[in-house]
């Protein structure tokens, strides 16, 4: 793993934003599932998926099935997890409010869930159940009624069973076999079967990252992620060998993952460097790690800890770890990190399985400017105004000048034609 | 004004997405501001705003000139609305959270402001300063420490003055006198003279929009606004009048506004038809607001307030206000309107210009799933993990089973790397 001055480092990643070809095979998707609906969503499972589908409900009996394939012990993991993950996110939750005023106004704000909620899970080797655990549930206790998934199924027309087990533990029954473009485009606009929904979430393949993107204001949709990142900010009392580990638990995601130490300390770097390559020897996705070490690992040399907070600061990690002699009494210097873990036992592993906090977060310095998905994600506000006479006797005037200054006479009148009526009243 | 059956009614505006040439003359735009910085923002002001400027922030002498060119009255006026604005939305700030285990566990949310954001203003005739006072006080009750505006000049060369008057009531300092596709880009990647960004809001043309949808994703951006709508839910017991002006208020906004009266009373339709005509031949604003009434104005009939309720919620409109009896008992009814008006006083301008309630409100539905902008849309949010050794030992080899369900093993190795050392001292 190199070695390098701060200053030296560019860490910059190109965003994946596809090709023209691709975009406009996904244009074409979304515009024929609009159009056909169910029979197309049928010959495109049958191009991609290779399975012909009548029916894209997942039934009960497949959920049974399911169950019966997934171990004791993931289902009992899973189970804690969720409640983990619930008890974080009802922590979340948020109240309608309303301010009174002497003068009879009343101002507020109205909380409420969406109504229909979409989570695309993938299908094939990278099915994760802990995202569907993560994705869903922010959108059971923000109160959205109905929550959906779809998936892609596998050639013999199955889901993967620990994709539905995690489904039901979430509470989520409504699932669907339909994957890639197409299945943005039955969550965007709806089929027969399959029911448009006010919001999209979840990660996916080129395609399915086009296809949210192209239907971007119809509906809503979350962020869409790039390759997973982790920053370990540490000092001489950190343990190398878990730094190490937490370094490649990211770096084994994607050849594109992103993962940096920064330090003051030769003395850590030299350690964690060489952790790094013996571990990396035993990893089963080596490979992919290795790639992912040599173009994006770093460990960046700083002269104290506060240079490091500059450097952390301008990375914008999606996990950030900090192992220092008093991690809490610096963690107002952090700035932009998506989700931030605490001295030698907060293992970034743990946040992504178990404590219960989110695992979807930005990523490519995008915590800049947003968040991990929440409750917040699920919920609209509506603003409340009831004006009170008196309120619009005092105000009524001023309003109508802004107005008019606007050249908005319209807006004026709307109050005039009031005030009118109240200066005829006092003159009874 | 047509009157007909709800049931006959569609609603649906088409969204203007922009043509093929809109779309890659931004692009171009955006690439070469990206690459020539502000020399390409000169070019560009000089071709579109025909002015030629070799600096483009407003200087103090044009703040104090401004100063002098707006009334007391509008400036007074434009205080007052201002002081109610951040009364409002300070009530929305929320402070990071933390939760303590008896484990010694510790989970938490941290609540941080953006660095930096800039608020794009349309210039011209369509100069609002009230949009000004809107976009940037919620960004500065967040506790932005930055917040900029990018503004078209006139062929002056100037600002209009009470933009920069309502800029200085809000705070902001720091304006730059570019417009169009180039200001979006200048926010974006920033150029010698205007720092990039985290967020973008504000409203502007097609090509602002479509500009500010091409770098979603780089930067933050607020939702693309369109025509304005509002719906009136009223009874019998509403005054015709003041439907019918609240209705003009908003069609005289854009000939695809949208203006709607939804009754149960087929008196109250008659006479709000008779009244919207008559007030109609007296306004400034009347061809425009003409136009909205034929193509998009509509008096629904319902059966009764339920039915009411129904066709308000699947339009989803941006301003609702209801005009009943008992307007606070029916609030629940309500799931999906972006601004909610309540009784007969509170007529739609109240909360365009005075109340403190926002007037950023989602349009064409999608206050489905968005809602008005506030303090939420100028926080980022942080996740924070503390996780003790105690419970590391406890659910260590859980996370190690779900890692390895996943088959990401050096997730697990993170975890065991640990959990083997807790072991050896076990023994020791």
């Amino acid at each position: 793993m190199r070695i390098m001055e701060a200053s030296q480092f560019d860490g910059k990643r190109s965003v994946e934003s596809g090709t023209r070809e691709q975009q406009e095979a996904v244009r074409a998707i979304l515009a024929d599932v609009r159009k056909r609906k169910d029979e197309a969503l049928r010959e495109y499972t049958e191009r991609f998926d290779r399975v012909r589908l009548e029916t894209f409900r997942v039934s009960e009996a497949e959920f049974a099935e399911a169950n019966e394939q997934v171990s004791p012990q993931v289902k009992a993991a899973l189970q804690e997890a969720a409640e983990n993950i619930r008890d974080y996110h009802s922590r979340q939750v948020r109240q309608s409010w309303f301010v009174t005023k002497e003068s009879g106004t009343m101002l507020g704000q109205l909380i409420r869930p969406l109504q229909r909620a979409g989570l695309y899970v993938p299908g094939g080797t990278a099915a994760y159940p802990s995202s569907v655990l993560m994705n869903a549930i922010p959108a059971k206790i923000a109160g959205v009624p109905e929550v959906v998934i779809t998936t892609p199924p596998g050639a013999d027309g199955k889901v993967n069973p620990a994709i539905l087990v995690a489904a039901q533990i979430a509470g989520v029954t409504e699932v669907y076999k339909v994957g890639g473009a197409q299945a943005i485009a039955a969550l965007t606009y709806g089929t027969e079967q399959i029911k448009a929904v006010d919001k999209i979430v979840g990660p996916g393949n080129i395609f399915v990252a086009l296809a949210k993107r192209e239907v971007f204001g119809l509906v809503s949709i979350d962020m869409v992620a790039g390759p997973s990142e982790i920053a370990v900010l540490a000092d001489d009392t950190a343990n190398a060998r878990y730094v190490a580990a937490d370094l490649l638990s990211q770096a084994e995601h994607d050849p594109m993952s992103a993962a940096i130490l920064v330090t003051p300390s030769r003395k850590l770097a030299e350690q964690v460097a060489l952790e790094v390559a013996r571990q990396l020897a035993e990893l089963p996705r080596q490979s992919i790690a290795a790639a992912a070490i040599r173009d994006y690992g770093a460990i960046l040399l700083v002269e104290d800890l506060d240079e490091g907070f500059a450097v952390i600061n301008r990375i914008a990690p999606e996990h950030l770890e900090i192992m220092i002699a008093e991690p809490f009494s610096q963690l107002g210097k952090v700035q932009n990190a998506g989700a931030i873990f605490l001295g030698p036992y907060s293992s970034e592993p743990v946040g992504d399985y178990f404590a219960g906090t989110n695992h979807v977060i930005p990523t490519n310095g995008t915590a800049r400017f947003s968040s991990p998905l929440s409750v917040d994600d699920f919920i609209k506000k509506s603003s409340v105004v009831s004006y009170s006479k008196s309120d619009l006797m005092k105000n009524g005037p001023k309003i109508v000048t802004l107005a008019e200054q606007e050249g908005l006479a319209g807006h004026g009148r709307a109050i005039t034609e009031r005030l009118r009526d109240f200066d005829r009243e006092e003159q009874e």
